[in-house]
């Protein structure tokens, strides 16, 4: 036990038994709302932290996605899988289904669970409930930021910025210079990052940045599809578009077919993620490749590890970008 | 407790203390590999039963697939994420990793955590196996059967054999009369029933299975790839191919590009399962669909009403596969 006050204090304060702390430290079911509540406002203003020894901890691993039907899920998956194997440890699946921080049922089920520790992607979890996570010493690190996470939280990203500027210089390169954008939604850092990677781009190409030929999805087909014929239907439409992720380009696609358009000889695409459909597509995809599964790999790697007590060396890790040339660039035709 | 045997009975005969039967019983490690096997053969031979109630049970379903990298995984993790959201359950995923059979780590971790019940995806349990689940009284149903589970397996499946049979009479109503398929692994009791399918839609129509015109993959994108180049270079090649699964038709996509032929113009395509990346392609399509999040959702209610006692009305549920017509499949042109 550490912190300013023991166990016993705080049920005194509460007025309550020291069983009944226990039981809210352990995420148990059987303790009044409002009770609870005065227990956990307790052990927050005390700054109360229960120091676990990782043999303690059920051999669990907490994954929580903001929401499972992105196709990159299954990557992320498969990079914590990869981990617990090694370690003879089970992940636990949740979804936050689109709110974009996650409730008290959740946060009970997590406590009473009592994992090595919790990895959250495109989750967040608000100071308190950082706080509930900590006073039960159980860790956590954020995969891919959708906000700023603050600069004690462990998080592992990719260098979006730099995916966005290595699409974009790939466009110029080829001689594009009407190069349009559906961006992902503008509330996520990530693509935040990518866009102004993007803007930079064509900044230091000495071309003047177009709002006209900017667009903002939510990472949906669909979005892509809809911006895709906006685009593509202006009267001096672009020549190249990058698209704020694979899903999106896929949208556009669709929009390219619909108007007649082939690509890559009336529009070259860019995505972003590389997920293993893009190289199915027709015709197979350029796009930045973000390495969901090593981020994954590293950020429950990095979680493991605070669990047993070993200190990251930063909690901050960005892994690299990279642009994989398939078949949906080329050069923009003459006279256009 | 009920079966032939008390605990006491089976330590006694073990030459063990009643605690390390409880042990064993409940996937605690501490107990040695020959003591261990020692017990799970008493339990077996005497059919002990544990009767537990529903709420002894941890809040937790076991969700194991045989691998995660296929794209449909992510449809079974949907609908299993649907149900057990309305149950305030939380999910433990596992893969056996291309392994059919999962191995005694894995059935410990379960011991241990007491989940409700255990719902496996193409993964089977051998005989041995379902008794230690059946003696703790830890229900279980298969999702998609790769072999045969079984009459007294409780078992949730798609009907393949009519899905092929559609998939093949919608080609041969175009007109179509060259039909190839690319099959899955005949280990697989679906990709056979897919298969038989579309052979007694061709005979039938009168018209004779030519075994030159089989191919089998593995479902995943490559083997259409490869089968697909194989198919489309017979010289008398086929002017449609029903793929088993629709990560083979996009393997059968890229060969047709290789090649120089049009889709659907020169060859018609239908693949199997409707994945959400089924719309995207282009051209978006056709294939039988699979109601994979579905039956992940009968599977896993199945699975808890076993774990509250009460009996399904049958141990076996096919759930109906439909033809969606979407752009890959067009008349055979004139004088093919």
């Amino acid at each position: 036990m550490t912190g300013t006050a023991t166990l016993a204090e705080i049920a005194r304060e509460a007025g309550v038994s020291t069983p009944t702390v226990s039981k809210v430290l352990n995420g148990r079911a059987d303790v009044a709302p409002a009770t609870r509540e005065r227990i956990e406002e307790l052990l927050r203003r005390h700054g109360y932290r229960r120091r676990r020894s990782a043999n303690q901890a059920a051999p669990l691993l907490e994954l929580v996605f903001h929401e499972l039907e992105s196709a990159w899920a299954m990557e992320v998956i498969r990079g914590v899988e990869n981990v617990v194997r090694e370690e003879g440890l089970s992940v636990v699946l949740s979804e936050s289904s689109g709110r974009l921080s996650l409730g008290q049922t959740w946060m009970e089920g997590v406590l009473a669970r009592r994992p090595m520790g919790v990895v959250l992607v495109l989750s967040g979890l608000d100071h308190a409930q950082q706080e509930q996570l900590a006073s039960r010493d159980i860790p956590f690190v954020v995969m891919d930021p959708a906000g700023d996470p603050g600069q004690d939280v462990p998080a592992v990203g990719a260098t979006n910025w730099h995916g966005g500027l290595a699409a974009t210089r790939h466009l110029l390169e080829l001689g594009h210079r009407r190069i349009g954008v559906i961006a992902g939604p503008a509330r996520m850092m990530c693509s935040r990052a990518r866009t102004d990677g993007y803007r930079a781009a064509l900044e230091t190409a000495g071309i003047g940045f177009d709002p006209g030929l900017v667009r903002e999805g939510d990472f949906h087909h669909e979005a892509g599809h809809v911006a895709g014929l906006e685009l593509l239907r202006l009267p001096d439409r672009p020549t190249a578009v990058f698209t704020g992720n694979d899903l999106q380009a896929l949208g556009l696609y669709e929009a390219a077919r619909e108007l007649g358009l082939r690509i890559p000889e009336d529009l070259s695409v860019v995505g972003f993620d590389d997920l293993p459909l893009a190289r199915w597509v027709g015709p197979p995809l350029t796009t930045v490749r973000q390495p969901l599964t090593e981020m994954a790999e590293v950020a429950t790697r990095m979680v493991l590890d605070l669990a047993r007590g070993r200190k990251p060396s930063t909690l901050r890790v960005d892994l690299a970008t990279s642009l994989v040339e398939r078949s949906s660039t080329t050069r923009p035709r003459a006279g256009r």
